[in-house]
């Protein structure tokens, strides 16, 4: 099964199935600011477009471009701001 | 506007936007064969998972996993077999 997910109005959309290594999504925001709570550890890596992001314990938003991937921990939250629209891997292994 | 696709009884979905650099897709297939025809070019990125490819003039299928990539030229098909569930990243620009 592909999964359909949509947040905050659709302005995320997700598709979840599972790869070789655990449980993923691939999905696309909408420019804008978006707060994440996790229930898991993610491991995000930006596809195309940017997402600067506020992570966990941090003070300050950090650029993170295609080709490039943070990581936060569970039961946490995150937020990122999306510039233009944004495809991203969102790893739960 | 984030689009959502879905070809051959749900079993390859995609979701689709603009870039940087132009339209793109990202969606996930299903374990399976599929023929796929397309309208302008194509640049295939495999994100997660494994794709077996018979591209355009070619009698080889080749494989390309995580992170490689193939080019398909506009108006033709080509077919792709899926190993698992497979994400893939699809740049028409």
């Amino acid at each position: 099964m592909i999964s359909n997910n949509e947040y905050f109005d659709g302005t995320v959309k997700s598709l979840g199935y599972t790869s070789a290594t655990g449980k993923s999504t691939i999905g696309v925001m909408e420019p804008g600011e978006y707060e994440f709570g996790t229930s898991s550890k993610e491991n995000m890596i930006v596809v195309e477009g940017e997402l600067i992001a506020l992570l966990p314990g941090e003070t300050e938003w950090k650029s993170f471009k295609a080709g490039t991937s943070f990581k936060v921990g569970a039961n946490t939250s995150f937020k990122v701001k999306s510039v233009g629209q944004t495809s991203y891997l969102c790893q739960y292994a």
